[in-house]
């Protein structure tokens, strides 16, 4: 994928349905409790229409696409995990071992994990490049072993950030051909917070203060060293006034990249797509900048604990639905967020209209007859 | 059941298992990922621990009990809505056509419906004495068709908040014969966040400002009364030093009573009961002034829209999961809780301790021999 190919792909998104919204925003109106007592659920179900073309509906086939890859920057000491931890999880992804593992195990959800540029190689045996592996395997995109390190020069070339951004529109393409109707979007991949933080503070006109948390779990000294690079990752974004492409190949992670490339697909192909922690909303803003109608077929799931997080959400003028202070990452909150859109969902589809709940003489007939459930 | 038998039931309620919280924490800290990164999700799998004395676990039959009845306080104008929907919804629960209804089908969850002390009464055909026939009938234990009118003689009689008590304390008996595992709490009642606004001032000190909200979407001159009500009935339980008991009789319903029956109950069982919003937060801390251990038994779901349920989830020392702005009620909220609580439980029972997540030769090995999936 070349520039001009990725500003077609752009062009070809569409804002949410205005017909479908209106009709969701009637029946809403209609169901049988007070208006708005239903808050978020009520505005979830609305948008959803607005994505899909339907008023009412369910998801029944969510799937967790979760891209790992290392980031140079980690050789900066601004870590609180060894690298090799982005390995481990990756496999044990597979293993469904990890919180997302865990979670998509219990909830009934599929995984596909990318290897989007791991600094290690993946056992051959649960490796593949063919993406039907998916259940089994991790999916091989891998671009480099690693990016390079921002603090000391850009961490990709524009074509590796395009090349992130074609293997997540091919992950959304894959997923829908299988049939998954709505997508979570998780990471692996040592030292993403920091990247995260520079690509969103570059992006959303952000200080390091604003954008740097503690990650993982980091010190004072690292915690300070982190400040200072993502600062002038920033500095350098404005002074050379880079466009969102631009700002991921300076300090951006191929996860994030590719991450990009899902929520550009996602709105492409009229797939609700919810967004996990702080990498994930990053690259949401990215795709939102690239393309400003994306944002209609994004939902949040959980206010993550990392503190850019909120001005991230908030700059695509979402609410996340969740409060539980994770910061996990890996997709983990995308499964919760599946089911609190579920119950949106049910909401719309289950209740009544206040004429179909009302009590009546046809009831009333129906309770004699004894054939009312 | 007389106020000595209640002093002996609350006499036998323990506080959570230290045991297994001990051994629930350890558990945790060895898990795979960031220690604390699962935020909520990791408190909440410990408490539960504390709750049930099993650290590993899974609640695979949650029930909403939904408490419904009138209020003599309607009379006062403290409604944007008819009183008749009380019993509408009510019935509207067995159809499955209301929110919760909709929400509970979805989750296949099951609705304990009892009315007691709707003014009106539920088609017979519909209607049972029995608990047996839960899942398709109102369960008839109606005290009297709505309380008294609290701005002008107390809601009840103490015997009456008993008889309640009674109630819930039997539902939960029965749900736990039944095998459900996990209860959330629900209601209907028309003027239900006037009495629990009064009930919440009372027992936690707080001021009619602190404790009044709009209800179902109050207009301002019966808000500013039912402010003016809710601040006499505050101001005579000061005066009266009265007890939970008493206070519930001078200005609570027969639902609220009834809700703190089944928040007793499920700690003198053993078995981790679901808030919903405002008045069953208010139930909650009735049940916790009553006696403070069934706190340890309590979860919360969804923060409420009504403004005193964050004084109330506060006074229990527990912070919700959901931020939704939601304000139905019906036990609406539990259900979405319920998968919050199933995503801690797979956390707590499906990840993998470093230990057993290591990439070692073991690992490697199994790989080879492509058994280890």
């Amino acid at each position: 994928m070349n520039r001009s190919e990725l500003e077609q792909y752009i062009a070809e998104i569409g804002s949410a349905d205005e017909e479908a919204l209106a009709a969701a925003r009637e029946r809403q109106a209609a169901l049988i409790k007070p208006p708005g007592s239903l808050g978020e659920l009520e505005e979830i179900s609305i948008r959803l229409a607005g994505v899909t073309g339907k008023v009412r509906q369910h998801f029944r086939k969510p799937l967790v696409i979760i891209l790992s890859a290392d980031n140079g920057v980690y050789e900066e000491g601004v870590s609180s995990a060894p690298q090799t931890v982005t390995i481990q999880q990756t496999i044990n992804f597979i293993r469904r071992m990890t919180g997302v593992g865990a979670l998509t195990k219990e909830f009934g959800n599929e995984l596909l994990v990318l290897d989007m540029g791991i600094n290690g190689d993946v056992p051959a045996a649960i490796l593949s490049k063919d993406m039907e592996d998916y259940q089994t395997k991790v999916i091989d995109r891998k671009i480099a072993y690693g990016t390079k390190n921002f603090a000391k020069e850009p961490a990709m070339s524009e074509e590796q950030v395009l090349q992130a951004i074609a293997a997540g529109i091919e992950a959304v393409e894959f997923a829908k051909a299988k049939g998954h109707d709505i997508l979570g979007v998780g990471e692996m991949g040592i030292c993403n917070t920091s990247t995260s933080a520079a690509v969103l503070g570059a992006l959303a006109n952000l200080s390091a203060e604003q954008v740097c948390g503690r990650g993982g779990g980091l010190e004072d000294a690292p915690f300070l060293h982190k400040k200072d690079i993502v600062a002038d990752a920033i500095a350098e974004a404005r002074t050379n006034r880079l466009d969102p492409v631009g700002v991921l190949a300076l300090c951006g992670g191929f996860d994030i990249a590719a991450m990009t490339g899902v929520f550009l697909a996602a709105a492409h192909e009229h797939i609700p797509v919810v967004i996990d922690g702080y990498i994930s909303v990053t690259a949401a803003v990215a795709a939102a900048k690239l393309c400003p109608e994306a944002a209609d077929y994004m939902f949040p799931s959980h206010q993550s604990f990392e503190i850019g997080y909120k001005k991230a959400v908030t700059e695509l003028g979402l609410h996340p639905y969740l409060d539980l202070g994770m910061r996990l990452g890996e997709g983990s909150g995308c499964v919760i967020g599946f089911e609190v859109i579920r119950a949106a969902c049910a909401v719309m589809d289950g209740m009544a209209t206040f004429e179909e709940g009302g009590i009546n003489d046809d009831y009333l007939e129906e309770i004699r007859k004894g054939d009312c459930f």
